[in-house]
């Protein structure tokens, strides 16, 4: 099939399947996988992963990782409150003991525990934030914590991701390799936040000043994709340096309101579609992959576990166990960045296509059900919703 | 170089060259086209014209072609006057001959002779309304007949465009062949402005009541790429059905200020950038062809007969020489259209890499010519600027 005409088929069947899914009430990005799941080789067979959609899709998830870093308040976000601290290492911690436990319970080596481990502690900004705004629970106490908790959470998953992609790449585990690891993830975070906040911002500020508005849009793209570049220099995956990108960026993104709504359309009506359709055309669902044993601990686990950590933090500071475990609900919800995790692993060849399954199914099944967990809980929540 | 580190390289040197042409006064894809050429086989050999970029700059042109279809006026168009119907064809008719003549006189084979008379036939609506815009003409008299002349003139190229392109594919020149090609052209043409138009917009109000607004984004370049496919089935180039998708769907999208807004920042800040930069970098500029006789003639033919051919169908309904002298004056600009002509036939092995290079230095003199021309013209016409 002409590339055209596959981009084409992808965006026709992502678009429908995810607004009829949208209307059902869930996240769009359930429908555009299941676009790529049809398309690929799970089912029809008709598009192939060829180098164009490889490359358009790299392009949609740092877009999207930019475009997610930018809709964070990067004021809030340093003068954090304790609360939002806590809650992220518990909502972290837990998580990743269980993964822990749950990989070595099932006999599987350090690395792949590490990597379910990684898998447990995320939580989706991009998938948590459009879901509270459903709810109406944007701008309340518990819904601002969530937020806060889950970005935390994001970049606690990214640094962990980054000593396990360099963990992986050797060839084992040793202190130094840790160290080094550790090191070089944090002195590229560093590096953005001090040199690169500086480069970008300046780069950034010169560009609004050009002579057409689409060069603001150019300028944006090239220093997310440069982001992007940099971070997978550093050893890191490329989203890392797309979301510091957007983070540095978001105030200056966000006043020019026609830039932010023209990154925000190519990205989530191109790109970023590509990127979850490339995830599903990846994908190859057997019937031996659907009963693995891994998929009913691994859910259970991610839900239980997420539930707990956000409970134990932020019960210190809510006094009340309903808040408490709305918190802990509202953190469960995995979405591009475990994917993108799963999806390098998988090509990489660290992880079984059995494991990849089970990732893309867990994350679909948080996404799926945490809308109606907490929905359910705000109605029996002694919070009132804000008015409007 | 890694694919993505190239579309960084070209969107950095486009953006920057472009940025320095335009505040120079000169239209942004003379810098665009530059950057392709120094990144290129020409200059520094650094960036390799592979499937990615190959794909990336088809959708630049079918997003470029669309949005210029969109800009239009369809109701304007539809009741064209018969000043911009007679201007039309005498400024296509006076360039083509020149053309025939030209090819003969120079002893090209009959295909050449009518590339080269298309080529000289074309005007740029792209560029046309921007220079207009820049010299605060748009909404003169004769600001509006170079528009219409310029929209009815793209038309008629881009319709002996398809007979170039249907002649070339066949293995001779006969009249059957003739037939079916316009026969083709014509049909495709007809089907889009009737089926074709209540489909498309049909489509497109469906997608404007989608839960997100990055729907209609999605649909708008499925749509435009869908026509872009289609005429290439119908055995015409890419552009058309893109321009003719636009053209009906203008009012429409011009009413979505933000979709319009989203769909020129991606396309002038991203995808058409890929495509003016693939111009350079397809091209390989030599000692040989610079000197090449074609070059000289081809561009004195190109101004002369349009402004002859503008002359002599406006001369009626001004009655005024300056006037008529300014509407052939700008109807002169080429741009995107001959470029993607020209590069189509190159790749396609219908034209030498010598009468490719003299296409691009034609369009770039007629490019940075025409506003200075133009200039002077409206300081010595009696058409005063509008106020404002």
């Amino acid at each position: 099939m002409d590339t055209l005409l596959s981009i084409i088929a992808i965006l026709v069947l992502a678009k429908v399947l995810g607004e009829l899914v949208e209307r059902a009430g869930y996240p769009v990005l359930i429908g555009e996988i299941a676009a790529g799941v049809i398309l690929g080789p799970s089912l029809l067979g008709l598009v192939a992963h060829d180098q164009v959609i490889e490359t358009l899709s790299t392009i949609g998830v740092i877009m999207l990782l930019f475009v997610i870093g930018c809709q964070m308040n990067l004021k809030l976000f340093v003068s954090s409150t304790a609360r939002m601290v806590v809650t992220a290492v518990t909502a972290s911690a837990v998580p990743i003991c269980a993964g822990f436990l749950i990989g070595t319970l099932l006999h599987q080596p350090l690395i792949l525990s590490f990597y379910i481990a990684i898998i447990l502690s995320i939580t989706s900004v991009g998938i948590v934030v459009p879901t509270l705004v459903g709810l109406n629970r944007f701008n309340t106490e518990i819904g601002t914590t969530i937020i806060g908790v889950a970005v935390l959470d994001d970049l606690i998953a990214l640094t962990l991701y980054g000593i396990f992609s360099s963990m992986a790449a050797g060839n084992g585990i040793s202190s130094t390799d840790l160290l080094v690891s550790v090191g070089i993830s944090l002195l590229f975070i560093i590096g953005m936040a001090t040199v690169g906040r500086f480069l970008i911002r300046r780069i950034f500020a010169l560009s609004s000043r050009a002579s057409s508005h689409e060069v603001s849009y150019a300028v944006a793209l090239i220093l997310a994709i440069t982001g992007a570049l940099l971070s997978h220099i550093a050893g890191l995956n490329y989203v890392i340096g797309a979301f510091l990108a957007g983070l540095l960026l978001g105030d200056l993104i966000r006043v020019d309101r026609q830039l932010f709504d023209s990154l925000t359309d190519s990205a989530f009506g191109f790109f970023v579609t590509l990127f979850f359709a490339s995830v599903g055309l990846v994908l190859e669902i057997t019937p031996q992959n659907l009963v693995s044993p891994l998929i009913v601990p691994m859910l259970l686990t991610a839900i239980g576990a997420k539930i707990l950590g956000g409970y134990l933090g932020s019960i210190w500071f809510f006094k009340d166990v309903k808040s408490a475990l709305l918190v802990g609900i509202g953190l469960c919800p995995k979405g591009d960045l475990p994917l993108a995790i799963g999806k390098y692993a998988l090509l990489a060849g660290l992880i079984s296509n059995e494991l990849y399954t089970t990732t893309v199914l867990t994350v679909v099944a948080t996404i799926v059900i945490t809308p109606a967990l907490l929905k359910q809980g705000f109605k029996r929540s002694a919070e009132p919703a804000p008015p409007g």
